[in-house]
């Protein structure tokens, strides 16, 4: 028996406001140099990521295709032509049940996913400082009445961010810590420096050689996760240590590696979730609020 | 062995058009009272389109999901929100290799994929040229130099397009007239009124009972199809009739023949894709050229 999941209630208002992000995000990035460039959807290669999900791949012809879980290699590669990109990338996480109930998983979701070339972690965080700033001004003056009547704290987030250290945070909270910061904020911070072990290898290892050049952003009021990015190794000897460090299988990613062995351009950038973000933006209880069609790990939706 | 795809060279000038190709087409829809929903990539159902491609679908839970070859039925259920909606999405047609070389097949592109509940074909066809109008007006005012050193036709299309009827065009000129008239003509055309036979089963078959309240748009200069669409059946009887003449899988549309059952609004609307667009626009070879990462049919490529 399959195991069906009805689609939840989706509200108009709600579809308005994460269109509206999607158009203010994209003009922001516009008016600062970025342009948009096509999702991928399928290719021979994709995101390792740092935890396990069920396969999702195809045939064909004599090969196999893997549906995208993020487009950070090929975000790698379309810095070669253009310095600044941008897109609304469509990812596949075929989690497991257990992450049904998290308020923040979809097996489907849409990253805006941008990626700057020779760019620092520091860059990029001024970057979606600004425009979440920008973000939140066009939402309070389009739907801030709407907004408002469903979410009390909704309000223009004040930049710059405060920035957390992982270890530190761990240290002084405990392992739960993230979850106890997102419920004490009531503003979005930085968790920044995040260990080797936490992270997949891509992510640029700081000159401590413990740490990585990367960050999350964090909702305040308990929502939790919103944003993951950093600096990205690009050196491919460097890439094939962190590879062997976290047991990534070169042979899965030979045509990335074939890549970067003909070059490509030091970069950060970081991936921001839509339906994480229309979710924080109108209070929703669950993400699945978040978006028509929604898929909820653990059963098939339409 | 499997046979690779060489990334074609895309140039800079190319993704920079493309990304304006979006910017303002999404921009026309939202002045024009439209919203932006995100993309579906998977599904329990999916378009059976009208010719077959290869099988492209994963397993989850108990279950299956297809990739999307169009997101016509889930626009169908998004009206029953909001009246007017657009997506950029990205499909999978897995198309096999006697394709590659048409010039306008890769087995994965995006479409910008709108729907109006309550619209008649006719509203869309005045939609859609005044989109053209306004994207290679602005297209013209950013780009027009560089698009004309590489493009001698480019131009503001003239609206109206012109109307011609399958079945007229199709006795005039024999099977090979869309090349043939797609050759000689200079401006952009609809071919409307298309058989029941060369269509799937959603599209609205008009008071004659033979052709479909559907159209093409056909791009000069021997460019070929760049749009379909149509006014859509909505009524559960007449849609089962039809997928009953086509020999449609009930079961495999048993999510979408659900909801249709619990009622889904008139609506039309069509899917621009956005490559061959660029393609058009640009002057290219191929539409491989028009996008980072083109999959050809029948290879593999990154």
């Amino acid at each position: 028996m399959v195991n069906v999941q009805e689609s939840p209630k989706v509200k108009r208002e709600v579809l308005e406001v994460s269109s509206e992000i999607m158009s203010e995000a994209g003009q922001f990035l516009r008016r600062n140099g970025f342009i948009e460039i096509l999702p991928v959807i399928i290719s021979p290669i994709t995101d390792p990521l740092n935890h396990s999900v069920l396969d999702a791949s195809i045939n064909y012809y004599d090969g196999q295709y893997s549906l995208t879980k993020s487009m950070i290699f090929h975000k790698q590669l379309a810095v070669r032509v253009f310095p600044k990109i941008f897109t609304f990338s469509p990812n596949i996480r075929l989690e497991t049940e257990d992450k049904k109930s998290t308020g923040r998983h979809l097996i489907e979701f849409t990253q805006l996913d941008l990626e700057v070339k020779d760019a620092k972690r520091d860059d990029i965080l001024t970057l979606v400082e600004n425009l979440f700033v920008e973000v939140f001004k066009d939402l309070d003056k389009k739907f801030g009445k709407i907004i408002r009547s469903t979410n009390p704290h909704f309000s223009i987030p004040k930049i710059p961010f405060e920035r957390v250290r992982y270890l530190e945070a761990l240290e002084k909270y405990g392992s739960d810590f993230e979850a106890i910061l997102s419920k004490q904020a009531t503003e979005p911070f930085w968790l920044i420096d995040i260990p080797i072990e936490e992270r997949e290898f891509y992510d640029r290892l700081d000159g401590d050689g413990k740490v990585l050049a990367d960050m999350d952003l964090i909702y305040p009021y308990g929502f939790g996760e919103a944003i993951s990015g950093g600096e990205r190794e690009h050196e491919y000897e460097k890439i094939l240590y962190r590879m062997s460090l976290k047991g990534n299988d070169q042979k899965s990613l030979k045509w990335y590696l074939d890549e970067v062995k003909k070059g490509i351009p030091p970069s950060a950038g970081c991936g921001i979730g839509i339906e994480r973000l229309t979710r924080f933006v109108c209070n929703l209880r669950h993400v699945s609020e978040a978006r028509l069609f929604a898929k909820v790990p653990g059963s098939l939706s339409i």
